[in-house]
C-alpha cells in the first residue's frame, strides 16, 4: 500500500474531529422543520431572527459569558493576526454584543430569535471532546419582570405545543431565592451550600448552614420541588427569611402563567425552589423545559438583568433556548406529525422526464432515475421512496413498498399516483 | 478612564474579526426565504438536506478542494490535540468525505442539497480579511453527461424563477474545449495561455500559440460567446480540432436544455467556449448562473467526474451553488414577492394579551407593549409594524404609519384588523 492510500484510509477511519457530527437526511429534516416551526411561532409574538458570525474575539464571548466555565470555550489563534478568536460557545453574548454595536438605536424591547449551532469543550473530561450543540433560541431585552418572562414562556409553550409535543413541563426557581439567603456569607461556604443543595443534600446543607439564622430556610429548600401549590404552604423560616421578596416574583410568575397558558394543550407547571444553576449568571426566575425521554432539558432560560451593561447598554433581560436534539428525541418519541416526511416518487423509463414535470408541479417531490426497475427499487427502498414507477409511453406502471402494483394510462397517471400517495398518507 | 473601560470602548468600535458580519432582522429573513424556496425546489427533484459540521480536518478539506486556492482556507490548531483543522471554503469536500464514510452502503445516485457558509481568505490581498460566504448548493453523485448536468440545471432554473427573478442567464461551458487543445503542451505554456485566454486577449493567445497546430482553434476560442446558435457555424479550425468531442457535448446540453427548460419564465441561455475557470478540477460542462446587478455569478457549478475518487468512492458527479448574498441582491433588485415579510402589529393597553391572543391564532404577528402611545408609535416606526393598536376594555382603535386612525368595539376588533391588513398587502 502506498503511503498516500495508507494515509487515505486512516483519515476516513477517523473522518472528524471530536465532537463535530454531520447531519444525515432524516435529521437534516427533522432540525429544519423543528427551526422553521419554532421561528415561525417567534414571528408571531414579533421576534425577528438574527444570524451572529460562527467565530467572534475571544474577549467578546468572554465578556457575556453566562452560566459557561471559560474553560468551555474553543479558543484559536489566527496565524496571520495573533488574534484570539473563539468559537461561540453560547449565543446571548453574541446577541448583546450585536445589539449594542449594530442595532443601539433602535427602540427597545428587543425581540431577537436564533437558529444557531454553539460548540462546548467537555471540561473535566480526556482531551479530544467537544460537544456541538444546536439551539433555537430567543431574547428579550429591554422588559422586567414580570412581562418578559411571560411572554417568553408563553411564546415557548406555545411553540412546543404547536409541534406536537404532547406533553411537556415548565420547572420555574428564582436566582435569589438561594443568592438572598447566603448573601453575607463567604463565598467559599455560599458554593459549598449552593453544591449541597444542587444535590439536594439535605444533611450536608444543615452542617454547612450550621447555627445561622437563615438555616432552617435552606434546609427547607432541598424539599421544595414540585407542583406550584407548594408557594401556598412555605415554611415560616422561609417566609420570613430574606429570600421573601423572590418567592413573591416565583408566586406572581406562576398565577399569571397560569392564566396565559390556558388552553394550551400538554403543558404543566413546578417549581424549584431549591434550583441552583447559573447563579452567577442569572437574576431573577429561571426556567427548564423538560418532557419524557431525552435525559436532558428540552429548553431552559431565566432572567439576566446585569449581562447587558458589561456591553455598555444596560438594559433587563430574559432569554429562552431550545437543545434542538433534546427536543427532537422528545418529538420522535411523541410521534410528531412535524417531523413526517412528504412521500416520494422513483419514477423511471422513457415517459420519466414529462411524467416528473407533471408530478412536481402538484407538489410530489421526484426522482428520476436511468436504470431499470431493479435498480429503481433498490434506490427507493434505501432512500425511503414510497412509490417505484414505470413511465412507458401509452402505460405507466407503480408499485409501493409491499409491492401492490397498479397500472394506468399515462394521460392519467399523474392525478393516480397524487391520489394513491394522498391516500398512504390518510392511512 | 479605566483600563476595562478603554479596552471596552475599543473593542466595541471593532466588534468583529475581518470579514465576520452580522445578519439583522431583514437580511436574516430573506436568507430564511429565499433557503426556505431552495431547499423545497431541490426537495421537489429528490434531493435531501445533510448538514455537515463547521469545521474539519485540514487534510479531508485539501483532498477535494476544487476551484479554490490552497491559501484560500482558514486553518488552526487545536491547542489541546495539536490537530489542524480548517473551516470550509467550499462544501464539496464535505459531502464528498461525507457520501464516502457515512452512506457508501446507499445506492447511488446521491441527491444531496446544503445550506451552508463558507470562509475564505483573500489571498494577494493584506491580512485580516476573509470574507463568509452564504451558499445554497445541490451535489448530484453518480449521475453522467448528459442527463446529472441537466437535472442540475433544470432545478436550478425552476427555483430561480419560482423565487421571482425575472431574467437569468446559464452560462455554459465546457472545460475539454480548452484542455484537450492544450493537452500536449508543457504545464507553463498551456497555463499562460489559459490565463490569455480568461482575459480574452487574442493577440497574447495567438502569441503563445505560435506555429502550433491548435493554435487557429485556441485564437477562435476569445470570440465565440454569446447565444448558443453560435455552435451551428464554428470556424473548422475547432470542429477538426481535439476539441470537438466536448463541443459535441455541449451541443448536446444546449439541445436537452432547451426542451427541458421551455415554459421556465425568465431563463435564457449561453455559451462560452473560452471560459477557463476551474480547470483542474472540472471534467464536463460547467455553467454560471447571471442576474442583472450582484456584478457576481448568482450561481455556479460543473462536472468534476474525479473527484470522488480521492475519497476512494469513485463516482461520476456534478455540483451547483448559488451565491446566496448576490442572489438576494438580484432578488431585491426585481422585488421578488419572496421578500416581502408579513405586515405586524403592536398593541398596548389593558386589552393587548387578549387581543394579541386572537390575532396570532389568525396568524397575524404581534408584538405586545407596555408603554403608552407615544412609545408604541416609536417602537412600530423602528421595528416596521404596519399598524399600532390601543387595546382598551370596550373600544380598540388602530392607527397605520400615514397617521389614519379607526375605533372598533373591542368584539370586533381582530376581524377589523385582520381585514385592514389584508387591503393595506393588495394595495
Amino acid at each position: 500500500m502506498s503511503k498516500a492510500a495508507a494515509l487515505s484510509m486512516a483519515s476516513l477511519e477517523h473522518p472528524l474531529p471530536a465532537g463535530m457530527r454531520d447531519l444525515l437526511p432524516e435529521e437534516a429534516a427533522a432540525r429544519r422543520a423543528v427551526a422553521r416551526a419554532f421561528l415561525g411561532h417567534a414571528e408571531l409574538f414579533g421576534y425577528e431572527q438574527v444570524i451572529p458570525p460562527v467565530f467572534e474575539y475571544a474577549h467578546t464571548i468572554e465578556r457575556g459569558l453566562g452560566t459557561l466555565d471559560p474553560r468551555e470555550i474553543v479558543r484559536f489563534v489566527e496565524p496571520e493576526t495573533g488574534e484570539v478568536v473563539a468559537l461561540r460557545p453560547d449565543v446571548t453574548p453574541q446577541i448583546a454584543r450585536l445589539v449594542a454595536t449594530r442595532l443601539p438605536h433602535m427602540t427597545p424591547p428587543y425581540r431577537l430569535a436564533y437558529d444557531a449551532s454553539v460548540l462546548r469543550r467537555r471540561v473535566g473530561s480526556r482531551a479530544r471532546t467537544h460537544r456541538q450543540i444546536a439551539q433555537l433560541g430567543v431574547e428579550l431585552l429591554g422588559v422586567r419582570f414580570l412581562e418578559g418572562d411571560t411572554e417568553l414562556l408563553v411564546l415557548a409553550a406555545r411553540a412546543l405545543s404547536a409541534m406536537g409535543l404532547p406533553s411537556f413541563q415548565i420547572d420555574l426557581g428564582h436566582a435569589d431565592v438561594f443568592k438572598s439567603l447566603v448573601a453575607g456569607l463567604e463565598p467559599a461556604r455560599a458554593e459549598a451550600l449552593a453544591v449541597a443543595l444542587g444535590h439536594k443534600d439535605r444533611a450536608e446543607v444543615a452542617r454547612l448552614a450550621g447555627e445561622l439564622p437563615i438555616a432552617a430556610a435552606l434546609a427547607a429548600l432541598c424539599d421544595l420541588h414540585g407542583a406550584p401549590a407548594l408557594l401556598e404552604s412555605l415554611p415560616a423560616a422561609l417566609l420570613s427569611s430574606p429570600a421573601a421578596p423572590a418567592i413573591a416574583e416565583l408566586r406572581q410568575l406562576v398565577s399569571q402563567l397560569g392564566k396565559e397558558l390556558e388552553g394550551v394543550p400538554g403543558v404543566t407547571l413546578t417549581v424549584d425552589l431549591g434550583e441552583v444553576r447559573g447563579l452567577a449568571y442569572y437574576t431573577g426566575p429561571f426556567y427548564q423545559v423538560l418532557a419524557e425521554g431525552p435525559g436532558v432539558p428540552v429548553g431552559a432560560g431565566g432572567r439576566y438583568d446585569q449581562l447587558l451593561e458589561r456591553f455598555d447598554c444596560p438594559l433587563p433581560a430574559s432569554g429562552l433556548a431550545l437543545d434542538v436534539d433534546a427536543l427532537l428525541w422528545a418529538l420522535r418519541a411523541a410521534k410528531s406529525p412535524l417531523l413526517v416526511r412528504p412521500r416520494r416518487v422513483v419514477v423511471h423509463g422513457v415517459g420519466a422526464p414529462s411524467l416528473a414535470r407533471a408530478l412536481r408541479a402538484a407538489h410530489v417531490p421526484v426522482a428520476v432515475l436511468g436504470g431499470d426497475a431493479a435498480d429503481a427499487a433498490r434506490y427507493a427502498a434505501d432512500w425511503s421512496y414510497a412509490l417505484v414507477v414505470d413511465a412507458r409511453v401509452h402505460e405507466v406502471s407503480f408499485e409501493d413498498r409491499a409491492g401492490s402494483r397498479t397500472s394506468v394510462p399515462t394521460a392519467g397517471a399523474c392525478a393516480a399516483i397524487v391520489s394513491r400517495l394522498g391516500s398512504e398518507e390518510r392511512s
